[in-house]
């Protein structure tokens, strides 16, 4: 359903227009980790985090009329300003659905994107009848967050990038860690190192707590969270892995990794410290992985993802232990 | 005495050494800065400034059995690391002479970064006197932080980048907005870029009441600074430009610009909301005028480097409101 010639060719949608992002390192955090540990740093992607790849690549795949009509989403989080940025550098309309109780930054940067956003309230409205309403009326595409394979072909370029840099890094066999929502950055980035740097494996990561790809990984089939609220990690925290993305993760990834808020939270502080990045709970649970998991990680170098830096100053005060 | 083919030699010796550091922007800090704003994200270089590329492009340059004696530094800040990180990356010893009041953290960091500190009391010893026994005993070769061919090739590099990226981003005329201490990398950006893309203009930016660069500029000769103490930008305090450094600033830099501890702590909290990049206050004096100092610049689209990251929690707090 997706392949690499998909994931080429959203790369070339998307050349001039997602950052590539750079592999950094630092002799401290090896040192922690025990082995060679680099981090490609897609917080720094445009809107703070990988989802503008796969906003981009669906919209920019659209036939040009359905294009021009707009675009929908369901997000609060990252996926709202990835899909309302990229809609807007295409110069069409995009609605975002959000809760009305969302954060009021959140809402006030997607509508700085450029997004329409349309509020509900959690208690008395359902968001899918707004939104079948919305795209009925308008004529808007919804575009799913992960479990779609435009957006899956769109966050896989960053594997890509991966493969690119390890090569110019002399970096052969390696785990690389990505943290783990509904799977599109995951199963993205295992297709495109199936294909472009196969002695690569990719192990999802993900909050205690809230570990349904290991767990369904672990059991065969989809597993579900218990419970949707109470993580800081909430940037991945997901009912379930996706239709699509679970037989990819099944197929080619490794074994989850869980860690604990608290390591979340020690791995931006040493990603501000020795990276000079700032990271969201949720985008560092692959960085915690790879610095207190070492015993649960095979060879001697090792590749995480920290897929956005999207954090409210109170969180990143208190990594700092404020 | 230091040319685009000196430039373009270390950047051959930094190739696979150095990073190419990234040029970020936000629609965010566009808006704030009524125009175009490129950041370039020197904070991402090794040891967290743009030191390491003086350092490697100094050490790479001497004579092998030279180079094998090993080297010494004065500093307590970024060129320590940056000189104690290349030295070990060429398996060479270092010997870095501070103050033995430093902060323990910068100590620590020069030392885990392979460097032999040697610690002096300010007030009873003189620091020259112990460097230049330690040299001659040992044959150790002095690496100066600013006024030094080899080091203003090294950092250089950095304005090849930028030539190289405004390709990239479509950028024609800008002016370059680079933080400015004892003016190496002042210097250096503005030789590079008169060679690689002329219809940029550097621009030195520096804190309130520390702008010798500035006032340097304006009467045409070398001007020194009243106080080395006192500013929140330590990293870029010096006594006066520098004897090689001014007389290219002279020739190809345009006016200075003066920002105060407020907009360079105002420019460190956008950097961590809109950029994801932790920036030192000295490495943010650049993207302060970018941001509140508009009046005094011309043209549609500006660059500001953010030349450093190595700053405490307790200031980086302070950015914040804390």
């Amino acid at each position: 359903m997706v392949d690499i010639a998909m994931i080429e060719a959203a790369r070339v949608r998307l050349s001039g227009k997602a950052r590539r992002t750079p592999l950094l390192s630092s002799p401290f955090l090896d040192e922690i980790a025990g082995r060679r540990l680099f981090v490609k740093a897609e917080c720094l992607q445009h809107t703070g985090s990988f989802k503008f790849r796969g906003g981009w690549s669906a919209i920019s795949a659209l036939s040009p009329d359905v294009r021009a009509r707009g675009v929908i989403a369901f997000s609060s989080g990252n996926h709202a300003q990835g899909v309302a940025l990229a809609a807007r550098m295409h110069g069409i309309p995009s609605v975002i659905i959000m809760p009305s109780n969302a954060p009021k930054m959140k809402i006030d940067n997607t509508r700085a994107f450029g997004a329409e956003v349309v509020l509900y309230d959690r208690a008395t409205e359902d968001r899918d009848e707004i939104g079948a309403r919305l795209s009925r009326e308008r004529g808007l595409t919804l575009i799913r967050p992960y479990d779609e394979p435009m957006v899956i072909a769109g966050q896989a370029t960053t594997g890509l990038e991966i493969a690119e840099q390890a090569l110019e890094n002399d970096i052969g066999a390696a785990e690389v860690l990505v943290p783990c929502g509904g799977g599109g950055l995951t199963s993205g980035i295992a297709l495109a190192l199936e294909a472009r740097a196969p002695a690569m494996k990719v192990r999802p990561c993900e909050p205690e707590g809230f570990d349904d790809a290991t767990r369904s990984l672990a059991s065969g089939r989809i597993e579900r969270n218990l419970s949707l609220s109470g993580s800081i990690c909430d940037a991945i925290i997901t009912p379930q892995p996706g239709e699509i993305t679970f037989p990819i993760m099944q197929r080619l990834c490794g074994t989850g990794l869980v860690v604990t808020d608290a390591e979340a939270l020690a791995a931006m502080a040493l990603a501000f410290t020795r990276l000079k990045l700032v990271v969201e709970p949720g985008g560092a649970v692959a960085l915690a992985a790879a610095l207190f998991h070492g015993s649960e990680l095979a060879g001697d170098t090792v590749i995480a993802v920290t897929s956005g830096g999207n954090v409210d100053n109170d969180v990143f005060l208190k990594s700092l232990g404020h």
